[in-house]
Order: C-alpha cells, then sequence, then structure tokens
C-alpha cells in the first residue's frame, strides 16, 4: 500500500502575536515542522506546540530558519555552511530538549524559508545542515526538496531522508519548482492540486510545465497553516488521500 | 580529603565582540557556566567554548539567563515560574546538542545574573527552574546559592545540587552574600579572599560581616573571567587550595 | 464647550505578525500612540501607521516601550532613569524621522506597558522620561495617567501634559487605576463605561470603588485596538461623546 | 588649498561589550560614523559617542546597518529597496533625536557594511537609500563608495555626496576596491597608503592594480578604528596630511 506523510509549519505565533491555526490544522497533519525561535517561535510557543503534536500523533519536527525575526526568515542572507551549522544545532536541541520535557522526540528536521531554498541549490550549506541534523542524532528524518541538494546531503550523510513534494505549486522539466515569481507557479484548484500527488505518490511522476514527465519521489507533502483556505485543504487532501486508497502516517512509520 | 570545584562565566561573547579570558582562565578552573544565547553567547561561540572546556577536561554547564543582550542578564524582569521554565528549558537544550555534536555531554546548569539572584529569593521561581533541569535530564546538577531558596529547591526536587560560594564577596550573619550596594561587599585582598574559602570547605563555617560565625557548604567557588586580576586570582586560589590539601575537581565527580 | 482626545495604541504589529485592528478604529480615534520597534512594530509598520494616522488628521504620536518584544513590553524590568532616558530618545527619534519623511510631525509621546506603569510610580523613571520627551522637542505633548508620577514630572519639566484617563476601569479613592488583579477592576458595560468618562469630562470627578468621589482631569481617554469588541466600543464612545456635547479632538488643538 | 575629510566608524559598542577605541582615535578624526542599534551600538552608546564627537568637533554621522547584531551587519541580505529605506530612515532618525538633546546636529549618512557594499553595486538599493536620507533632511551629506551606485544616487537625489576613498586597499581598473579575497587587496604600508591617497586628493587620479591610472574624487577617508594599529596610523595619517599641506576638516566646511 503507498505511504505519504503530510507535514506542515506549526508554532510559529512570537510572544503574544498569533500566527496560523494550529489547532484546527493539527488533526489532520502527520509531522509538525516548529519554528525554534529564530524566524519565528519562542520558549513557551514551542513547548504548546510539542504537547499539541504530541496530543494528535503528529511527528514533532525542528525548523530551524534564519535569525531574522522580522523577515520571518525568508530572506536569503549570505551565512557561512559553519554558520548554518552552529545555527541548525542550537535551534535543534532547544526543541529537543522541550520535546524530551514533553515525553516526547524529535522525528524530523527541516530547514525555514530562505535557508530551505538556499539549501536546496547549494551543496555545502546542504552538507552543514545535514551534519548538524546528524551530529545531534542520526535517528532524525531529514526533510529535503525532492531531487534538490539538501535531500542529496542528506543521503550522503547516512541519514534517513524525506522527499517532499508541493500540492499547490508546479514543477519544471528538471524536477525543480516553478518559481513563485514566474506565472503558473501555483495551483489554486483543489482536485488539481491532489491528482499531482496522488501521480508523484503512485507513479513517481509530476506532469511539468514544459509538458514532459519528470521522475519524483514523495515522501511527505507540505501543506499550509495559514490562509483563508488552509484548514479546508488540509481536510480535502486527507479525505482524497484516504480514497485514494494512500496512507496517510507520519514519515517516521515509513521511511 | 576536602575536594572542591571552580567554576566561572565562559562563552560570554556575542558575534563580533569578545568578553572574557576563557583560552586563559579555562586551565585554571574545573566547571564553566557557558552562555546559551539570551544574555550573551551565541550558537558558535557555544560550540567554541564547548571544545575548550573538553580540551581541559572542564565540566560543562549551561549558564540560561534573560532574554536581555543589552542589558547582559543583569536587571531584573518580572517574569513568571513558567516563562522561567520554558526559557531555562530552550537555552540548556540548546547547549545539550552542541555538546553532544562536540562529543561531551552536560554536567551542570547555573542560571546568570539576575534570574540567578532572583531565583534566590523566590521559591517559585526556584522551583520552576529546578523543575526544568530536572525535565532535560535528572542527572545533571544544579548550582544554587548556598542556603538560597535555588539551593533548596533543586535538593527537593531530587536533583544533585552544589552549594556556590564566592571568595571575594563578604557573608551577612544569615548566610546571604552581602549586597554590592553595601559597604564591605567585596574583598579585594587575595590571601582573605582565599582563607575564607578554606575556611568554607574545611570548617563548613564563614565569618558574617556582623562578626558571627555562619554555618555555609562550599561545593563550588565563583571566580570571574574577565577583569585585570582575573587571571591572577585564577592561579592563585588553584596554587592555595592544592597547598592546603583540597582537591580542585569537577563537581560531578565528588557531589 | 467640553473637549477630550481619544487616544489608541497603533502600529503593533512586527514583520509578518499582524495585530490590532488599526485600519477600522483609526478613524474613530483623535491620537494614535505608534509603536516603535522596541516592545513591538517595526520601521516599516511605523511608516503605514503614520501614513493611516496622516489620513485620518489623528495625531501622531510616539509609543516607546521596554525593550522585550517577546513580553510586548509588559513584564516590568530594573532600568534605570538613564537606560529609560536613552531608550526613549532613541525610540522618539525613529519616529520622528519617519513621521516627517511622511509629511507629518509628532504631536505626543505615551510610554508603552510596563514602561508607562513603572513610571506612573517612580518620580526618578518619570523625570527622565520627561526629560527625554523635553529634550527631543518641548512642544511635545507627553501623556500620563491622570494625578500620577509621570503626569507630574512633565508638568514640573514645563512640557504640555495630558491626563490621561480610563473608561473601562475603575477609580480607587487615591484617583489610582484599581489593580487588574483586583475584583471589579474592570467596567464592561458600555452605558456605565462611557457615563464614567462624561463625567470626568464634565464634572472633573470619578466615582471610585470606595464610594467617594474623586478629582481627576481627563484630556484624553485611553481605549482598547484589539479584541473583540474594540471596534463597536470605538464607534460608541465616539457617537456618546458627541451627543453629550464633548468635542473630540486631537488634544494639541485645545491643551 | 586641499582640503580632506577623515571618517571613521564609531560607537560600535552594544550593552557591556565594548568594541573600538573611540576615545583614542576621535582627536584625529572629523566625521564620525555612529552605529545606530541594528548591526551595532545601542541608544546609551550612541549617546556617549555623540558626546564624544561633540568634544572633538567631528561631524556626526548616521551609520545605519542591517537588523543583523550577531553578523555585525557584514552578512549580505535579500532585503527590498522599500525595507532599505525604512531601516535607514528608523535609524538616522534615531541619532538625530540623540545629537539633538546633545545639542548637535547630524552631518552626514553612511550606510554600514554589507548594507553599503550592496548599495555601491545596486542602483535601486542605492536610491532607496539616498531617498531615506533626503527625506529626513535634504542638507545631510551622503558618504558613497567614489564612483560607485550609492555615490551617483546621492548626486541624483540632489544630495550633497562626499566620495569616499580607503588608503589601505588597492584599486581595479575600473576605480572600485579590490576584493578583499583577492590577493593584493590590502595595502599594509603605511607610507605607501599615505602616498595613494595625497595623489587622489591632489591629483584625483590612483594607481590601479593593473597598473593603469583611475580617476577617483577624493573627499573622505575612511580609517579604520580598531585592531593594533588604528590609533598608530590614524596618528600617522593625521601628519602626513598636514606636512602635505591637506586640510583635514569634517566635510560640511568643504561640500
Amino acid at each position: 500500500m503507498h505511504k505519504v506523510d503530510i507535514n506542515c509549519d506549526m508554532g510559529e505565533s512570537f510572544g503574544t502575536y498569533t500566527k496560523g491555526r494550529d489547532e484546527e490544522i493539527m488533526p489532520y497533519i502527520t509531522s509538525a515542522n516548529i519554528a525554534c525561535g529564530f524566524h519565528a517561535g519562542d520558549a513557551a510557543t514551542m513547548r504548546k506546540t510539542v504537547q499539541l503534536a504530541l496530543k494528535h500523533n503528529v511527528g514533532i519536527g525542528a525548523h530551524p530558519g534564519l535569525d531574522d525575526l522580522v523577515g520571518f526568515g525568508r530572506r536569503p542572507m549570505d551565512i557561512s555552511p559553519e554558520e548554518a551549522y552552529d545555527i541548525v544545532l542550537y535551534q535543534i536541541g532547544a526543541l529537543q530538549a522541550i520535546s524530551h520535557a514533553e515525553g516526547g522526540s524529535l522525528q524530523h528536521v527541516k530547514p525555514h524559508g530562505a535557508l530551505y531554498n538556499m539549501a536546496a541549490k547549494d551543496p555545502s550549506l546542504s552538507k552543514a545542515i545535514a551534519d548538524a541534523v546528524y551530529d545531534v542524532d542520526p535517528s532524525l528524518i531529514l526533510f529535503g526538496l525532492a531531487g534538490q541538494e539538501l535531500y542529496n546531503a542528506g543521503k550522503e550523510r547516512g541519514l534517513r531522508t524525506a522527499s517532499e513534494v508541493f500540492s499547490d505549486r508546479t514543477y519544471q522539466h528538471d524536477g525543480s519548482l516553478t518559481s513563485r515569481r514566474e506565472e503558473h507557479a501555483l495551483i489554486t484548484d483543489q482536485e488539481t492540486s491532489v491528482n499531482q500527488v496522488i501521480r508523484m505518490i503512485k507513479d513517481n511522476k509530476v506532469h511539468s510545465l514544459q509538458g514532459v514527465d519528470v521522475d519524483i519521489e514523495a515522501n511527505t507533502i507540505c501543506i499550509h497553516g495559514d490562509g483563508l483556505h488552509a484548514l479546508d485543504f488540509a481536510r480535502y487532501i486527507q479525505a482524497a488521500l484516504q480514497e485514494a486508497n494512500i496512507n496517510v502516517q507520519p514519515v517516521n512509520q515509513f521511511l
């Protein structure tokens, strides 16, 4: 039977600021990427989010980001691989202790925003991140964009590595995501979106914008936790995958 | 044979800012309280400081502080016990992962500055801190001012707890430190300073400013890592304790 | 004719985090207290908020706070008068330049949260804040709780000083606000709330919880910009004051 | 008579962290670029530095940087022109108020580190910065690398613009600085260094690494405020310029 994980960024509130609809979305996902205090999140939010994930048997993941709260970690920054190693180590550690205190343990690591996107294209940054994950705990699962550098670095480091795909983004003929700055980058129709994902899971193929099929592996699907239709879509994709006889479960149960 | 630990705050540099003479002082101490990024320190500094401690077989301790970099964690702040619990957990976790990645492990936790001083007098804050330490790892040693609330909370929580004394501060008849705002708070003469400490270790007594002897236990002596005479004094106290037949070693070897 | 100003905290969003219903509330107030980047707000948010205030002819005020984003400036912190002076100067200056660039100018200064509350009771802190305001621009109006230390310090420094009252809080027989930790601190009924304010404006009296009338001056009424009923109440109080023949206008038009 | 300004970064301390030898260097410079709290500096340090500059009749300049304290504003970051505009406005304003409170006023603005270097090559970033400076006060002088984009943008905006040269850096045949990653980027010999500068001032020429002379204008020379030889070199260049009959004075006296 086919299996897939659904991951979503969680715990992005900060102090008195709230972001995301964590309580509503959590029941529909299987892995939570929890912000670790650099681009979002704070110690108290992290603990509450871990509790929520545990309540719903959702895999707990560290979601380390650049040290840029005002930019939400979305602004690329010229950091060295050594700096990446250090800040990823630090952030994973913080969440690890909080999870441990709540009786849980970490399942995975998925870098956030600009750090994730820079790593996808930069082998030395990806190596540094994979090293950091491995050095904290070699049993952690690293999430990386399907076929990109971070995914490769995880494999090379000997980590279990989850190939991440997007339901609401179109793909290029080289297997990369269409840049958001391009036309047709987003898939707004829910049915099209879920069909793309089902094909990725069952056939390991995606139809690129250029019209050719591309090989792709889909271990985990990224969905969004805020926006007007986040909850709707979370429910919709859950139901559609089950109907397609695809088991939705935390990635550590099948990877 | 009498035993004592010498602890010192370490890793208080931040980014391109340097503070303290860590490389020079580290050979003369047995436990390092490493800043964890809130009041001082950053991920890179933490890792370098852990490496330095490991090189000198110095016990690695987390030194969590208030989230106040500009005030160096020295300004009392009205935080709830729950907030204290969360920020202590977070900071210990960050250092724990870094230590682990470097092949080491944490020996102790000593809160910093205003957090340490507030906890000394506030049972609920102390309880929250002791809980955080215990919840990360019950084998960690908690440092607390001799006879004060944090020390008591550690004991009550079932943690190994180290009674900390100061060589360069005078004591009151109730066993507390003379406030720095008072006259005669500091002992500037090295010999007087070391004699006070030796008496604490051998006789469990300290002569208070009021002229009466007070019972005190001395597991670890706090020395300072910056200032003009820091290195001099570190050397001096090391030599003087050895001459007095007191073994200077990391606190986890005898507590 | 009686006159009063209605002030509200504005510009409390930060980066991608939003807080408050600024666009909806702004039409109903006459003075905006704009966060300046320490407890909330950032450079971009400040500029957008200044633009919004200018659009509605609302008086622009600096709302400097403690350097505590995660605690939203609500946690009392032991800062020296000199530190208060410096951070208030800095924050006013930042907003002043932004207002100037948008073609506006500052009307007033109202410290935020814990800084405001600490100042209300601490003459030396209040003096430092009044000095900072005066040293930036002696024509600025300082907001202070009616009859408390900041109000007094402003008067003494030679600043125009606005006496601020609350519509939704009860008062003690000494003219201070009932602490939120006490019972009956809040007035939840809109009519009672507005009647209290109208009496303050017209008769300079407030009926204290202890049953006696207390003298009070009301130059500006503080209302809240978030919460479910913020917009409702803003509309309600505007209408009620006009019906009572009280002119609602920015405080610099009548003070 | 030929005239030139000597500028140096100042006020880069932060909280309890000290950086630079401001008190020693200040007597030898004519313009101080004062950090404004984003990449370095804090409100208290800014005020002390303004006082020091006023004492020595040194031109006061805002030195706005990226919001990256741990990286000291040296790490390029992908910010939009609008974000650059906002953070420059904010930081200039903060220093302006502090200068005003101390009885001084701003002379110039020189962006720091990565912001300065990115602007040198990016016309839209440069335009945003020039706009921010102009919008705060059109009489402010903007510092820009000789012949590069920020300099051009300042001219175009109608600002007085100071062409900045380096004494200790070599130049390329297109008038740009040799990248620090290249060999021969630095000039370590004091005499060679000062001779390069004197030729720039008197002949408006610099001998490039490629062996050809390049036209260059030198209004202000950048020197460094930390490092072992900073003070030595400050003294040396002051003396050498005077001996060469070049008047060293704040840039607003001759631009």
